[in-house]
């Protein structure tokens, strides 16, 4: 999972030639921050070779650097109303695929460069990445494995941006259950022809991505008809719904645009309604099932339980993307924020000259170093998941498939992403009001992070529904044993539960704080915790099932306390398991023992969240563990203090790509305030209608 | 606290007239969420007399219709930009203040009428509100009370609206630490003159609400010098900004607007830079010093320790209406968040004919109902602390100022401020994302809220400092010994600390769920929650006294884990107390009985919150607590969920109010969504730049 792609590992020796190489790591500039910079334990050039490596550090450099060069790309400070934030989306978006920093090759069998790429313009701007991905990437890719040969040119013709591409599942009234949804396409022989039919605004699809105001075609996906009435569940059809010369909608398709949102603005989300709307036979998506020109359903391939669970699976990869894309705004919201608490400086000792960075207070500390140290596991684990899923995806298609790893990607996907996505969130939050009142500005960043990261939370499956996914898999492997998670979970993230029997017997036995920070001891406590934690919610499950509720009622019944919390410290445990691992593989070097602390500071935070289950099942039965847990953190804060800013020098995206006059890398917060205000023409303006404060009671009176 | 304007108690016998009095309680409009009308198990119009009593349920509604019916503040679809958001609240503040809902008098002399103004005009718009009373409401009275009767006027003038009036205290580099402001103010004996610099960019006075665009006049905080160079520490002056005939900032000027914010955005937050700008003698406010002609310093009153106490309890008005803010937002988000989830249906079992309203899911009950328990509470401490410090206040001015009452108002209001906006902040997310995709939508209102309640967190205070506050107070209290917590609490919120003793000793002794529920076993588990955080926190902080560390360096350094927690759990038993008296005091009636339910979700909550501290501290010692409480919440889920309806149609505003077609009070979701979309103007238009879209390559191409 560590190696680039010569394959050497990353953490070999890392020359001096590369590191003193400007091209890759300019000097960093002066001011404020020098003080923690020139203190620092480590190497920040050597940590980012460590964690990314020159491949992709380059080629992330490069992405950003043809941003920053580009007029189109261009930041600024004029407001934008939500059609001018659409336009230059647009404008962006064809820039990038004219530009084509990936080839298709490269998206197949390049998943790290691809990822790079995808986060990369992620940090730049979400609304375009997304936009451009979904309708040149994922639909395409839909289109290619879903589809029949017949939809190939339109697949090119996406990935050309000839025509814009959308996905449309959603309903207004139905969105996480998926099979009541009630848009239907009805096989008509005569024609040769599907209708599609939408039998009210509740059926209406909506949230889709690119349908607002640009698409030309989406993958609608509806319940299937023949003539003899029969219903053959939900299936992807091929849609044009505007002329692809003209942008206007076609008769029978009544599209528009869902308005402002939240966030991701950039982004045109909208909704569809057909009416007797006709499309061509060959435009269903027919690889799974197809009908015969007399109207009859054939399915090509057999109920097989292998491809099912492999299919699961491949709807993962929009959430290993989301944990992807969530992590990149936790990087830049904390890299915002640590670097304004060490340039910010208030109230002193008595004694003292100047007054203190906010950085060396406690309370901050504690505020952010925790939320860093999850942006670097989270960057860790979600380049793992990628590579893992690729690997996954290729098999997939070679048809070697692993037996039993689909059902686990769905279920590990299932619980990182919102174990990934509310961390960032609780992070985001944090950090803005780590930054006190300018953290409010718009110009700060965080306003648009935590608006761009909130669908994170719900789209891909909601959160809580996610949650739902994870727990059904632990258990039904716990049905048939716990030996049976020595086969069900190939990528290790349940495995230890075949050995239930000697993990939970387990007991804390920390007695220094140094044995309390321990990755492996933080790890046995975690395996401890997921195997209590399923125990608990399976005998819950069958006490339910005895008192003779059903099985829809029973899942409904042991969500809360049982079921979601096994979920996310299921996932919690997974992400802490695959960053400790890949940090006990490096050398003894300064990078290593940096990233050692930040295990700590991650795993005790994580122990400490849970400290009441580890009492309640008896893995704790005192107060000392918890005593050193909490000591061992308070110490660990101002160290991991001194490691911030170099740290973030390694993770914090680019000057112009962070965009925030708190946070750029020479720390000279309120010169570039003043900029900023200095540079937004309506900053000094008399408002035109100065009037209405001055004179209105006059005008009161004269209208009398 | 709970009597109305003549003196009974609000639960006394409510008539039959009175609850079938239209005008008071409109019939609610029949749709989906009738089925939990229907059944509800108690009166929701006896409960919200039982609340708020006739009086301010009569007031609160004829602001709301007045606002409703009058055109300036329709409600309308069409995107704003800044500009325009700051004309609209500049009309609609004109209009408010010609209207005078509340008069002077009532302004000092009815705190409940005072409180609920502010509050009915905060749902509909806050940016409208905060404004509005800055200008004509907090300037004026510190311009009473601080400044001479040569200033009156000026207070006169603010209050009708002829100037438009700012407070200017915080600095670009200085906000928590108001003792390192560095405007100056030097006396120059020639001219009887005042003359004000700002230094640098750093030093620009800045977040001043009004000073953007429309404030005509400042009261600035400034380091005041006389001519022998003596500094006086920091004084407010009556600062002329901008002509108040033309809006034209004076020669010696530069104010500007800090541009777009995260939210409030009506709010015209700005800064000041002053360039020897010179203003009269008497601008000073001199209630507590003022200038001799030849230049001296004269103070009027010798220092008095309770006069400190006292005016530091006078800075807790604003965090107390801080709370009540941040309760309003949560009001309006667990209205759309509950009613939206009773009409939205997903799923169902398997021989079931209808899907299920999502309400009915633990998961999202248990997402839900502690935040509509929070929302009760809150609502009912706020008007407590209102009039708590209204007393406080009254006493402040007629002399008769009990002793230590403000000391323990500053460090409750201290320890309150952050709880009350950190649940609003939890609340209204969670409020989000049980909406789902539909709570992204910009209409739908949880991201207004949301953004608008952001600042809570910081101004008044920045959470994270005023917690300090709260815990310094109770150290110092407990340096004079637990006895001392008798006299030192008058207002009861630490009063129990003067048994500490006893409390220290008490031990969890719940047998049943009933028991785990029971208020009175949840004051006591929070008594002795917050003693023993008090007693632990003060050990911890002499032993950092005698290791050598300076006082500055304690409190830094007593923070994680001691003080902060105590602050917190200080606040949150305060705020349990209170209400659990209330409720405790209401006869028994079925409406009782629900907030009694209310009482131990929001309690039970709590506890489980804490539940490591327990067992740390010896007060829980076997599972068996734990599980009573989490089978008590579970037990609670659906009963609480069965009240939900009913409980947010006492606390919503009405539907002109709350605004947002997810939570209309007939419940009809998608009919109001639909209205929306096609409502708004842009929905069926195709962009202007349609061809980037349909013909970018073409354009490309011809450019080479």
């Amino acid at each position: 999972m560590t190696t680039d792609s010569e394959g050497t590992n990353k953490n070999g020796a890392i020359s001096f030639e590369l590191i003193n190489d400007k091209t890759l790591f300019p000097d960093l500039p002066p001011g404020p921050l020098d003080r923690y910079r020139n203190s620092a334990k480590f190497d920040w050039r050597k940590l980012a070779l460590t964690l990314d490596g020159e491949r992709i550090l380059r080629f992330r450099n490069s992405v950003w650097s043809y941003l920053e060069d580009n007029h189109l790309f261009a930041r600024g400070y004029e407001e934008q109303t939500l059609d001018q934030n659409r336009e230059i989306t647009v404008r962006r978006i064809n820039k990038v695929i004219e530009k084509e920093f990936i080839s298709l090759a490269d998206y197949i069998l390049d998943p790290e460069i691809t990822f790079t790429f995808m986060m990369s313009l992620i940090a730049y701007d979400p609304s375009c990445t997304i936009k451009a991905s979904l309708s040149t990437k994922m639909v395409p890719g839909v289109l290619r494995t879903m589809g029949t040969d017949r939809l190939l040119q339109y697949a090119e013709d996406a990935e050309n941006g000839l025509i814009t591409s959308c996905f449309a599942l959603t309903e207004v009234s139905h969105g996480s259950n998926a099979l009541g949804m009630r848009t239907t396409a009805t096989y008509d022989v005569k024609t040769r022809q599907f209708i599609l039919n939408t039998p009210d605004f509740e059926a209406a699809k909506c949230w889709i991505g690119n349908l607002g105001k640009t698409a030309t075609h989406a993958i609608v996906y509806a319940q299937l008809y023949t003539p003899d009435g029969q219903h053959h569940g939900l299936n992807g059809f091929w849609v044009p719904v505007r002329d692809a010369k003209t942008l206007e909608p076609y008769a029978g398709v009544t599209v528009g645009d869902l308005g402002e949102k939240i966030g991701l603005n950039g982004l045109d989300n909208g909704f569809v309604m057909f009416n007797n709307y006709r499309i061509p036979k060959e435009f269903l998506l027919a690889r799974t099932g197809d009908i015969s020109d007399d109207g009859h359903y054939v399915s090509p391939i057999k109920n097989n339980k292998k491809r099912i669970g492999a299919s699961f699976g491949a709807l993962s990869g929009g959430r290993v993307n989301i944990c992807g894309i969530s992590t990149v705004y936790l990087i830049k919201a904390i890299s915002i924020a640590v670097r304004y608490s060490a340039s910010r400086t208030q109230f002193k000792d008595d004694d003292a000259v100047d007054e203190l960075p906010i950085l060396e207070y406690q309370s901050q500390q504690y505020r952010l170093l925790p939320h860093l140290s999850t942006a670097i596991v989270q960057k860790v684990f979600t380049m793992w998941f990628t590579n893992t899923f690729t690997e996954f995806s290729k098999s997939f298609f070679t048809g070697e498939i692993v037996p039993y790893v689909g059902n686990e990607i769905h279920a590990l996907s299932s619980a990182i992403k919102p174990v990934c996505t509310w961390a960032v969130r609780d992070a985001i939050q944090d950090c803005r009001e780590a930054a006190g009142g300018h953290g409010y500005l718009r110009v700060a960043g965080f306003g648009d992070l935590r608006d761009d990261n909130d669908p994170n939370l719900t789209y891909e499956g909601e959160n809580n529904v996610l949650l739902q996914q994870a727990s059904n898999w632990l258990l039904s492997c716990r049905k048939n044993g716990y030996a049976h998670f020595a086969e069900a979970s190939p990528l290790k993230s349940a495995q230890f539960l075949s050995t239930f029997d000697k993990v939970i017997k387990l007991k804390c036995g920390w007695t220094t704080t140094q044995e309390a920070l321990n990755s492996q001891n933080m790890l046995i406590a975690l395996d401890w915790l997921v195997a209590w934690l399923l125990e608990k919610t399976y005998q819950h499950s069958l006490e339910l099932q005895k008192s003779g509720k059903s099985a829809f009622n029973v899942r409904n019944n042991i969500q809360v306390f049982h079921a979601q919390t096994l979920s996310i410290v299921y996932g919690q445990r997974a992400i802490f398991s695959v960053f400790s691992d890949f940090v006990s593989k490096l050398e003894n070097t300064p990078e290593r023992a940096v990233l050692e602390r930040v295990t700590s500071m991650y795993g005790a935070n994580l122990l400490l969240r849970h400290i009441g289950l580890f009492y309640e099942g008896g893995f704790i039965s005192s107060a000392r563990p918890v005593e050193l847990l909490k000591t061992g953190i308070i110490e660990l804060l101002p160290l991991l203090k001194d490691d911030a800013i170099p740290l973030v020098d390694v993770i914090a995206p680019s000057d112009f790509i962070l965009n925030s006059p708190l946070g750029m890398s020479d720390g000279q917060v309120y010169k570039h305030l003043q900029s900023v205000l200095w540079q937004t023409p309506s900053t000094f303006e008399r408002p035109k209608w100065w009037k209405l404060v001055t004179h209105w009671k006059e005008k009161e009176n004269s209208k009398l």
